[in-house]
């Protein structure tokens, strides 16, 4: 299977509907900056999730569509909010919202794509009590992922930070979110509990794992696919996974000295940068990386297990696989 | 009844109930930033207003709490965001959350607190049905609020707005929470339906008569208790009922020229701001903001002719007066 392909045509057939949620409503500013991004695509990988593993667990998936698009224009109010925090220009190729409507209507639309993602939740047409379920399932997911980009930007400020806490960062930040796309899809397919739960976990283990090998990519990637420079995660200190492990476990005298000259340090030369990319290989927090991302999929592929076979399972288990294969 | 005596009450009963909603996160730097307006106080309208129409259609009021609880959370949300927008820097007497805190903090505080109270809904100790049914219409209610605080500031920006414009705007931004609190604990009180919707329209309207009740103590109120300057509007600008009867109706030689000197011009001096407001009097706009504030109490009270008499129902009627009768 070709995963990008079948991914972008299940993704290209999510767009008129995730657009469709986002017409009715005034003023016409807001209602333009509201669907300023999702109209910009995406990979649209969250409502993807909800509808194929309602089909994988013997559900229909048109009933998880109207899920999915609200998991879709959640992600989206985060990446303005996100935006305006990081004070970013660009996003998916445009000038990002606060740029083109000011900071005050990227907050207020931000809100309301946050607003309109729960009037369509009480609008599924499942059973009063999986509309609670699924409720409880986002509105938690929510909250996690507010912590997650509090931990990060509290991150940011500290010198070092340990493994467990890299990993609960982009597991509230990433992992949440595809965890809930995946159970939401799994309850409104039908699944019961405990296969909800495992299912969850599936696509929290997945988003990790995408998360880490962004790390990877930031540093060994290429520079034509990756949106940023080779090793700008260097210059800007960026606390990866891959940088936790060096500065944990790297002694003196092995290229410590070469790492800490260019992490951190914006002035940093391309020269400067190569050579402690090159003590990171050397030293092995490259492949550490990589080994802990593919263990985080091994784990959420094992979480398909009792998912009977079919062409979605086959999905699911090969985009969890993309999100470790995607290009060097 | 001393309404304000009474209200003071139920709102301190609710502070450890609003509270205990707002304990359980993490970090600790996000967690003090979500309690921060919270734990300053504030009258409770919303909340009260949900808990006592609980009652006053014949339901259990601790049921209500936590539905209350979660529209003063929503409101408090709007305010972070709010002060945020509006770079004001205090707030309740303290400094604002992001004066605190910081912007980006300010943004995702407000966004977890928006979080927070849908996972609140989604555990409410009634029937399923109506947590679809609370949740849609609080989904709805944040929404309105957010086209309402866009409509406000694209108002800022036009040299006129016409009183439906106005109205509209007032009704979006304060007075569909106020109608949520009132058909939310009517629906909690196991009202029927078409006693929903009558109940919404008592909060509504109420939440109208007090914004142009505001408007009308922007000029006419005492200095110690406005918290802001008297007239302050004035020299703003600012597009309340008062001033769009005066600009829409107010003939040429009859005090607009001295109107229009000190609206929205910040260096008036107290003389022309006290000479334009002398004017707005004259010419009748004052008073007919009043009445109109009046008329739509006057409605609102006849929205609770079904609601049998008890002590609750004698409150909320009270409430209804008190929203015009604040101290000039």
């Amino acid at each position: 299977m070709n995963v990008i392909e079948v991914l972008t045509k299940k993704a290209r057939e999510l767009d008129a509907p995730i657009l469709s949620y986002l017409q009715e409503g005034q003023p016409e500013n807001m209602m333009e900056s509201c669907r300023h991004y999702p109209q910009a695509g995406g990979k649209r990988m969250r409502p993807v999730l909800a509808v194929t593993m309602a089909q994988a667990v013997g559900g229909k998936g048109h009933l998880a569509v109207p899920f999915g698009a609200a998991l879709e224009i959640i992600h989206n109010f985060t990446l303005v909010h996100d935006d305006v925090m990081d004070n970013d220009d660009t996003r998916r190729g445009l000038p990002s919202v606060h740029k083109v409507w000011g900071m005050p209507t990227a907050i207020i639309s931000g809100d309301a794509l946050f607003a309109r993602a729960f009037e369509i939740i009480a609008d599924l047409e499942v059973p009063d009590a999986d509309v609670r379920r699924l409720l409880r399932l986002t509105a938690r997911t929510v909250w996690l992922v507010a912590e997650g980009q509090q931990m990060d930007m509290n991150n940011e400020d500290k010198d070092s930070i340990d493994v467990a806490t890299y990993i609960e960062t982009v597991e509230k930040k990433t992992g949440v979110l595809f965890g809930a796309a995946a159970a939401g899809g799994a309850i409104i397919g039908g699944a019961d509990p405990a296969t909800v739960d495992r299912l969850y976990d599936y696509g929290r283990q997945l988003g990790i794992a995408f998360q880490i090998w962004d790390d990877v990519l930031g540093l060994k990637g290429d520079q034509s696919k990756l949106g940023k420079p080779v090793g700008s995660d260097i210059r800007n200190g960026k606390k990866t996974l891959i940088a936790i492990d060096a500065l944990e476990h790297m002694p003196d005298g092995e290229g410590r000295e070469a790492l800490l000259a260019a992490l951190g340090n914006p002035d940093a030369s391309d020269v400067a940068v190569k050579e402690a990319i090159a003590r990171l290989e050397e030293f092995g927090s490259i492949e550490r990386a990589k080994k802990a991302a593919i263990d985080y999929v091994l784990d959420s592929k094992a979480k398909l297990q009792s998912v009977p076979d079919s062409a979605e399972k086959d999905f699911l288990l090969a985009l969890a696989d993309y999100a470790i294969s995607r290009e060097l």
